[in-house]
């Protein structure tokens, strides 16, 4: 670890909990090899309490800060401006303290997504994805896919009470990107074969089959696993959940969630030095 | 330094400027010494912030704090309780969050003054003083002595507009201890030669010779310096400063400010840890 002085610059994480958070140590470690003067620490905040949080460290001059569950929307009031990706998911994980004493917020855990695609040689640019899940990470994910230049993506979720407000972020982003978006009834066993189909990667942004729920999958039937798939999930506990299990059983390439966590961070740590995370290290040590 | 991670407790120090402070390094190196999962950050805080600091500390279960100028009396009314250290003083320089959630405050400025003179062989208890100045350090050493079982502190201060009010915290001090103590005018150099000659112990705790002012002395004439003296300064820009220079001339023994620095730090991290700051190693490493 770095020494801290006076005029180390803080940075941290805004959520409740954040005990078992990573990212102190990533970041720290991070901050160590790039011999840069910085700290992240993990506040414990609790959603009454947020607006003290925020006035503090803009007041203290922190550089910036993550906000994980559940300040990701009700930071945005508090902030000068967003980022495009953060206007359009309504959702803000990454904060920047700006020269100019204004709070720009961001959201880097789309990008986190399909960064952790591309290093398995993935490229998403003009690509056909099917998407399973409308909650905050599906949201990042064809936020930043649709900003990135995903040609089409396919949104599935259950048609219950918050379908149709899925349905008008969807349209939110459709009207505000070039990516022809469309969502559709997970029930429609047919209609998602056919999505599957056209793919060339098939996404579990729900948190179906996460611990403790691990014998369960938002997909049972195998045969909807065609082997030309690149098959994610975002879930990281259990590492290779019944979704991903199922995708191996017909042959299919998967990857975990567990790397979206390190780039997001990566992206974070860009916005707030200007340098790379040294994500390689990362993984050996805090990734395995 | 230890690795930081989302249960890595937090301490600090609220003060405007902060940057220069020795605190941190000399809290954290200490920390990591004894092993302890604690990190000390500067937060540079505004007089008008400091209740969104109070806040935010409390709320997001930060073990203590240091507070500096201008805070040290400001932070009174957000306390649920006071030492009588503190009490008397009417200042604190630390806080502490106590397990049921209270904050309690407390002042370790006069036990790291009187700690610095034990350390190298003076014992203050039953003995006589004379101290120069009533500002907030002179306080906190009369408090401190005045509750350890100093005899008698004969307090100088110039006749100005801030007499009577000096007056009165002296009143509040002698009424509620065993300690004599009177304040008299810096002016009467007949009484001041009097007072000193009973005194084992001639503080100076005004700013009087600090940087840039080296030159100056708040007593002028050497031969008020008996060799009897032990003669301390609080001030340690410059190390040696005029007024010790003056004593040395006559034979006295003196000590500057620098270690009351130390020991209290070392006062507030044995509040907050409950552990002994390894003061021998942090001298060495920051107080040279």
């Amino acid at each position: 670890m770095i020494e801290i002085t006076g005029k180390t610059k803080l940075t941290g994480l805004l959520g409740q909990p954040v005990a078992h958070s990573i990212s102190p140590a990533m970041h720290n470690k991070s901050f160590e090899l790039n011999h840069l003067d910085y700290v992240y620490l993990a506040f414990d905040v609790a959603p009454d309490q947020l607006s003290h949080a925020v006035s503090f460290l803009k007041e203290t001059g922190c550089v910036g800060y993550n906000l994980t569950m559940p300040h990701k929307r009700a930071i945005i009031p508090y902030l000068d401006e967003l980022t495009p990706a953060a206007r359009l998911a309504g959702a803000v994980n990454t904060v920047l303290l700006r020269d100019d004493g204004t709070l720009l917020g961001h959201t880097t855990d789309g990008i986190g997504f399909w960064r952790s695609q591309n290093e398995i040689g993935y490229n998403h640019i003009g690509q056909t994805v099917t998407l399973l899940g409308t909650g905050g990470a599906a949201t990042a994910i064809m936020v930043q896919g649709a900003l990135d230049g995903v040609k089409k993506i396919n949104v599935f979720k259950r048609k219950n009470s918050t379908f149709e407000e899925a349905q008008k972020m969807i349209e939110t982003i459709r009207s505000n990107t070039d990516c022809e978006l469309q969502l559709l009834d997970l029930a429609n066993l047919r209609l998602l074969r056919e999505c599957i189909e056209e793919s060339s990667i098939l996404i579990n942004a729900t948190n179906v089959g996460m611990e403790p729920d691990i014998e369960n999958s938002i997909i049972h039937d195998s045969s909807l696993f065609s082997s030309h798939l690149l098959v994610s999930d975002i879930i990281y506990h259990p590492r290779n959940t019944k979704f991903l299990q199922l995708a191996q059983s017909q042959g299919c390439m998967t990857s975990n969630g567990l790397y979206m966590l390190l780039y997001q961070g990566a992206a974070s740590f860009k916005m707030w030095t200007g340098k790379e995370m040294p994500t390689e290290t990362i993984k050996e040590l805090y990734f395995q």
